[in-house]
């Protein structure tokens, strides 16, 4: 018995990766792509602060709560402090790590696909580590440093590209 | 704002620590800790793997079936390993960290309320962890280090604490 | 070949393991191991912070200053932070983690026995996670709460264990 | 007082960066910075493992067998594992962390200046957290994917490199 078949929420979760400090627009398209994993029926594993962390969160609760959804839809945060209090408030769990930026390897074992949008040094080492175990990793205006980055331009691309590879 | 009414999950989170080997009777008491926490509307956080991990969420998603129930009540696994396929059957959520033993201090973090039964080397950490924190720390037939942990006799009387710590 | 064969420094390498705020009768003691270690041959691990962590490198590199001594003696911390400017100043070398109090469980993989003078909580998740690994746990005026931890009453004689495990 | 002048090994300690499997020619590179480095004077923490990890050090201890040396000048490998014996044979001293992956970002908090020899993605995602940190990143035959790595094409210049930025 796989893993997708035991455990409910991992077997639709998927990582969303940025950071906390983006341009408007870029937090636009974190919105855009929670909106759209939610309306997908997925769960999202994200870094639980603000900036796209939050606004990919936001997007995701907002779409919820006009629709119908399973039960197992949630927006999971991985803090790097050990305060749970620190998770931005669109989370419905905050996992406080305790752990500092070495939370980074720790987001990026529990789903099969990330979405990167935009990013920083945080999250090219998220990247980096999604590459090292074989994850799918999709890039939207993100880190272009390796052949295997599913390159997208747009929030749709981006959830489309993921719900491909969560169904292989 | 505080956490409680921010991250819904969280909000009735129990931990419950212990063994991946135990004795039969040990385990019997952790499947009814998790029975009752579901019942009681709570959500568990543990350390994913077998023994007191495995009855204590294999007790909660057994009551849940019963009954109708809160679409945040969830049994969350933190795993050792990076592999979430190595969480026992029975979570909804595997969180594979790849920390090893390290992933202890990470347990102890995310709720308010700890309950340990029984316990080996591990759970002596976890236990340890919380009270630094000053989390409540519940003992069924666990270690006996210190003054502040609450020592009961049964499943029933260590939820009891627990609710009464949740809602302080 | 084993390890203690190709590693130079952890070939003699002691773990000691303390808290950061302890009654002066406990630092002395502490002061007093780092000085014995020292003039033994033994290099040290340890926490890296204030109180016994700090005593202890102190005592080490003053027994030093006055002898002849093996190039390969050194005292180590391995602190929470991810600046090396928060270890106490009587280090050799200073590792930051930044994982927080995570780092408790890495101090106790790299020797093969560790001395607990005094000790809160952060001392007993460190004696946990060694009794777990199997290390010799030597306690003065430290935790006790298992037998295999063996208890002395002396500076002397807690190196003098130290001694008698690392010959074995 | 800053740290430069408190903990001797800090003071003049170079990271090396890169992969476990590498080319003969990549191979050989890391050995001759150790060599260098050796002969500099300088101490260098590395992730202790095998590839570049190994030849950094076998250079390193080669160099210094040859000379008379400072007592401070070691060589110390940060591990994944919670056993010092996974150690290459040429370190001094292994620090045995468990923390698998997540050590990457310990390896990056001790030392001002880092030199990439090569490396895969583990390497990116040390290069990720050191430019994140503001440390001096080198890169010699190694990922081009910021304009604050410096770019060289020798071990001279590398390590020529290091030591420019060790001194600011």
């Amino acid at each position: 018995m796989t893993d997708a078949l035991i455990h409910p929420i991992n077997q639709k979760l998927v990582g969303v990766i940025g950071a906390g400090t983006e341009a408007t627009s870029t937090n636009e398209r974190a919105h855009e792509v929670g909106q759209r994993l939610a309306r997908a029926g997925c769960s999202i594993i994200c870094g639980g602060l603000e900036g796209v962390m939050r606004e990919v969160a936001r997007g995701f609760r907002e779409a919820l709560s006009d629709a119908p959804h399973d039960r197992h839809q949630i927006v999971v945060g991985i803090l790097p402090s050990n305060l749970t209090e620190d998770g931005n408030p669109h989370l419905d769990l905050a996992i406080a790590t305790g752990l500092g930026v070495a939370r980074n390897s720790v987001i990026v074992n529990s789903a099969k696909v990330y979405i990167a949008v935009g990013g920083g040094f945080g999250t090219l080492s998220e990247i980096a580590y999604a590459l090292r175990l074989g994850k799918t990793v999709i890039g939207l205006d993100s880190w272009d440093v390796h052949e295997e980055i599913i390159k997208v331009d747009s929030p749709k691309a981006a959830v489309d590209a993921a719900l491909r590879a969560l169904s292989n």
